[in-house]
């Protein structure tokens, strides 16, 4: 006898639009989070607004999940961890741990939605003083001076005159491994920029860029604008190196454009740090025995036809999970590794008559 | 009393996807497309492989239509196009024309994945000479040679010894109202030019670019090895000009890394096409009242936390019919859109009781 019903672990965007289309589709499911919250990154980390439409990130978490707390057949389980899985397709089954002590969940399918984490900046290369300067920062240390209204330099609180924004941080970068390129740090950093000048329009915003990789829409919803209405300073260049100088930071390195070596002064350095697997994906994809490439996040083994399938029968994956991915990524993804893990379930039960 | 049979128009990746799922969550669709066989642009276009594993076009669109076919309740309508709807969610009528005369089609929801089309480097600005010289082709002209293993100046029929791409042909061009940018013509130029490396490896092959937007997995999939592998010589550079020249090709710009004019001769020009609305796309979407945003394309109105919703309620959309998508959005979407219009069919049969 097979069972019915869709485990989802994690609860950030692509975990929340899983567990609310399995439930839409009429079909139990079981959300599983680690933190005492839902809402994923935008919560965790406290962004202020959500690329690219700039929708005030606790008003947009919230709506969703509100959404999915007044669905059917919806058990969330926060502060839980999965601790082991026995069982295949159409029958799996989960040790977690909870606030109350050891528990086991039965499921049909798994889906997989454990995300990402920012990458550190003090690790290894790119040693741009983020530990040691305090007025270097990163993206989502940024958002969260937004989200309290508060854009100053940790250093002495005064907003800043000049501020850049530093990109391609942990990504592109074969010496610590990540080849990969993170996807959204070009657009949250322009949106970051935008939203600095217009809390602080007589604040000069510098982005240093190897390629702007405003993809699709972003480039006329958030590139464009960024440039000819909000006059954010792009310079293409590769910065080498941060320190400090008279209370400012002297940023080195070289304009490529212009083809020359480049020192300017900044108030403020913020580091555009890219995705990496979260702990949670790295741990869940160990404990469930699902195929992860080379930089640990989750492999969706019959890419780009399908991209929710992993190498484990009847355990999706979604989101950030699968690596770089930006919301809307996160939400489509999280649709059909629902509709996946629901037809994993429709096939067992055949099966099992 | 609602209906219950999806409609799904449009036969391309996104849409079968869309029917592939809805098939698997064991409701009754019905796939409507215009031409006579279904697979989209890959096959339409004579695609040779896809981006970025390099699949063979027909074998993969072809497994997955094979699949679509052998689930049950999966109704197939080529040669047929939609001339009429009535009704509201959960009780459509599509007038629809086909080999046979008309007929009518029932739907409780309908998705569209109406795509794209290659944006025709012969209109208003960015003229290169498509239509006046032979040697001056478009990506999609490439993969036809190639999947004919035939990759010869037209001119001519000798294999070309240089080759160059130009990027943003049609995107990110404020003047033809495309501001966008495509997205995919980075990662499809880039890999054809590996093709070409591979075929003719005396051939010497660069490519003219704006940004190389390689997002995600592309830079490390494709970009790199690209430079390291196959030597392919990227020059970030504006091309503003073609011209024939003692049966070459002179093709002028500025490289913009040099900051000095260039002028380079070349035996084949391949100009990198940006994606538009199909006409499928405009058409359908005003037959179906769904909103479209500016440049013509399907808008989600509630992005980015849901990419597939019209403003019609019942009408969701996948793909590229909302706008430049590459094959694993077009998948992702795909999932989403055919779970949104299940839930909303069990969301109508239960008011219908």
């Amino acid at each position: 006898m097979s069972n019915q019903s869709v485990v989802v672990i994690g609860g950030g965007p692509a975990g929340l639009r899983e567990a609310t289309t399995v439930a839409e589709l009429g079909q139990q499911v079981t959300l599983i989070e680690k933190r005492s919250y839902l809402g994923g990154m935008p919560i965790a980390e406290n962004y202020s607004n959500l690329t690219p439409y700039f929708m005030q990130a606790d008003e947009a978490m919230g709506a969703i999940i509100s959404h999915l707390q007044s669905l059917d057949g919806v058990t969330i389980m926060t502060d839980t961890t999965v601790t082991a899985c026995t069982g295949e397709a159409g029958n799996f089954s989960l040790a977690v741990q909870g606030k109350d002590g050891p528990a086991s969940v039965e499921a049909g399918a798994i889906v997989l939605a454990t995300g990402f984490q920012h990458f550190d900046p003090g690790r290894e290369t790119q040693l741009y003083g983020y530990y040691e300067f305090p007025d270097v920062i990163a993206l989502q240390d940024l958002e969260a001076m937004m989200k309290e209204g508060n854009i100053v330099r940790p250093s002495n609180g005064e907003p800043p005159k000049r501020v850049c924004f530093v990109q391609c941080v942990g990504s592109r970068d074969r010496q610590i491994g990540n080849e990969y390129c993170s996807k959204v740090c070009c657009g949250i950093a322009s949106k970051e920029a935008i939203e600095i000048r217009e809390a602080l329009p007589d604040t000069e915003v510098f982005i240093f860029y190897i390629d702007m990789r405003m993809y699709g829409y972003w480039e006329s919803q958030i590139y464009w604008p960024a440039q000819e209405k909000h006059h954010v300073q792009y310079v293409k260049g590769i910065i080498t190196e941060v320190l400090p100088k008279n209370g400012q930071l002297l940023v080195r390195g070289e304009d490529t454009t212009m083809g020359r070596p480049m020192e300017v002064m900044m108030d403020m350095v913020v580091l555009s740090v890219g995705m990496e697997p979260s702990v949670g994906t790295r741990e869940m994809s160990a404990l469930l025995g699902v195929k992860q490439n080379k930089y640990g996040f989750v492999e969706a083994v019959n890419a780009p036809l399908d991209t929710v399938t992993t190498s484990q029968a009847g355990i999706f994956a979604a989101g950030a999970a699968l690596g770089p991915a930006d919301l809307e990524d996160c939400t489509s993804s999280g649709g059909l590794a629902a509709a996946k893990a629901i037809g994993t379930i429709r096939r067992s039960m055949a099966v099992a008559g």
